[in-house]
């Protein structure tokens, strides 16, 4: 065991605050990681919050993490010490379900290991995620960072970006497809800059006009007020895919409407019950809503590659570990453009007793 | 113009009763039908009694209609005097937008004409159903009934049949598919004999145990009731598909919970607002839920070719005309295993001052 600095919380409704946590000696099949930059997803912020009832404490978030090799395993054979790799939400899974074999090991039919809160499949510990100097990880869940992808940047794609790319690879977005986006954070403003690199003509959908410029800074062809009737009442019928990422309870129905013959309304965002649905309105169409999780291994490297090709970025406002408190409390105000990225450098200024 | 004798509804709370209508002079493209039987649909009680509030009355109700060409228009081509044809739901549609030439005129993008309570594309005249002797259809409405078709079954595949038939030729339903079907009326029983027939491993989930004797005889490989949590509890992630013909407001969580990954729900039965649905079941697997129409001029064909290869037909309670409000009663009560078929012969009784 070797054991580093990292931030979590110790019961429900704390701060986060610097802790120390012990990290497993490696085995065979290992990657151990110093951790450069760590993405802040909500859920980090949920999960520390114990909003849903779920979380074993201490709680050290995070899983959108990207570093450098520091060891590797006896057997490790595609990684080395000084490589750029990433570990995003998942750390490890049974590998031999029908779901591991689809390279779907998030759906793993024995349930995947979680990045944080979840239990290592040998000892039963909880796992700790990336708000932390090191970690270590099982090789075939680490990720291999192109060398075109600003590390720093990097964060985000593992959850925020996956999230998104995993229904517009599923339903084959490409040149004039026509999607919307419902909500414009961290996974919406990915959703619009990908499927803009996929070719795909663009609609943000928002309550709010102050975001129509945003959105098309982003990347969006058009905004389509959803507080406009007559523009709503406009654009029936139009899409071929919709991802909704708005992340709490709403209604869908008026989003509904505007999909196309065959068209898809992705849900990216709520895991509660939604607000009725019309199941007329489902017919009407042959329309379609599912909902996404995160992707697995192979579908996460080909976004990477994909996102060094085509320069593709989150917008990331960088903070120090010593800020993720504000961070959180601004989170939950949607003050952020549009994803925060904790420097791990700046724990080295971080005393813990 | 011609008149003919039909059984209608004056006004919405009204018992059906005899009345003469008019049906059109043959246009070039038109076909003359003598109708020989006429399936019994829900809708046909929903419009009759209004329940939708868009009925307009005297409204003649019927889309499962089945008979014999009496006359053709001078440019049809596909049909002449004597052949054993049938109408579904539609009778028209623009026949020019993407979904007509993508086969799906019920999604037609002007809107397709309905059989009955629908808008005559020439007149504006409001079409008039299939509880009558004769009717006229544009020729390419008109669909072949195969030979080794039984007239007096074929009616309700042209609602119930192709409602449930869209969906398992969508998904892909084959040999060894596992397929649910929640419900086991007019529609269910059709779904158990087609994904039967398509070689897929088909279960009944029901509410009653009575039905279990009914599932099996009609096809199923399985029972599965949905009263009981342990045996729900047993098939959760399961189906790849389940076609839910639950014909009203419902609670669909515990079927989703039934789906395996990439599974689908398809609602062919609740046209109105479900309970809540909860996301983090769709996201859970990459399930899905979808609406269902009933299906094309083509695929209706299809169905009507499949179904007299391997035989498939509907269980059907032949009734008289006159006998329809009893039957509509005995409906509304479920009382019916599967589908009432009215006998057209029956109306050369009837007399109309």
């Amino acid at each position: 065991m070797t054991d580093c600095l990292a931030y979590g919380a110790h019961e429900a409704h704390a701060q986060l605050a610097p802790m120390r946590i012990a990290r497993r000696v490696l085995r065979d099949d290992d990657v151990a990681i110093e951790i450069a930059y760590c993405g802040v997803c909500h859920s980090d912020l949920h999960f520390a919050h114990n909003h849903w009832g779920s979380t074993v404490f201490p709680c050290v978030p995070g899983h959108e993490i990207v570093g450098h090799v520091t060891a590797v395993g006896s057997q490790v054979s595609r990684y080395q010490v000084g490589d750029r790799v990433a570990v995003g939400c998942l750390v490890d899974s049974c590998q031999h379900c029908a779901a591991c074999e689809a390279h779907q090991e998030p759906h793993c039919e024995k349930g995947m290991t979680a990045t944080y809160n979840g239990r290592d499949r040998h000892t039963g510990d909880v796992t700790l995620g990336g708000y932390a100097q090191h970690i270590v990880v099982r090789e075939e869940f680490v990720l291999s960072v192109p060398a075109a992808l600003d590390l720093r940047y990097t964060g985000p794609l593992l959850c925020a970006g996956i999230t998104v790319w995993v229904p517009l690879r599923e339903h084959g977005v490409k040149q004039g497809t026509r999607i919307a986006v419902v909500g414009l954070g961290g996974l919406g403003h990915m959703a619009v800059k990908l499927a803009a690199a996929l070719g795909a003509e663009v609609t943000v959908i928002t309550t709010s006009p102050s975001k129509a410029d945003d959105a098309r800074a982003l990347g969006a062809h058009h905004v389509l007020l959803s507080s406009d009737p007559e523009a709503m009442k406009g654009a029936a019928n139009r899409f071929d895919l919709i991802l909704d990422t708005i992340p709490s309870k709403h209604n869908v129905n008026p989003y509904l409407m505007l999909l196309a013959r065959n068209g898809k309304l992705v849900l990216v965002g709520a895991l509660e019950p939604l607000e009725p649905i019309h199941g007329g309105l489902l017919a009407r169409n042959n329309r379609s809503i599912s909902g996404a999780l995160i992707g697995g291994l192979a579908q996460t490297q080909e976004l990477l590659e994909f996102c060094a090709e085509h320069q593709v970025l989150p917008n990331c406002e960088m903070i120090r570990m010593q800020d993720i408190n504000a961070a959180f409390e601004r989170m939950e105000k949607n003050d952020v453009k549009y994803r925060f990225v904790i420097d791990m450098a700046s724990l080295a200024d971080v005393q813990v007793d």
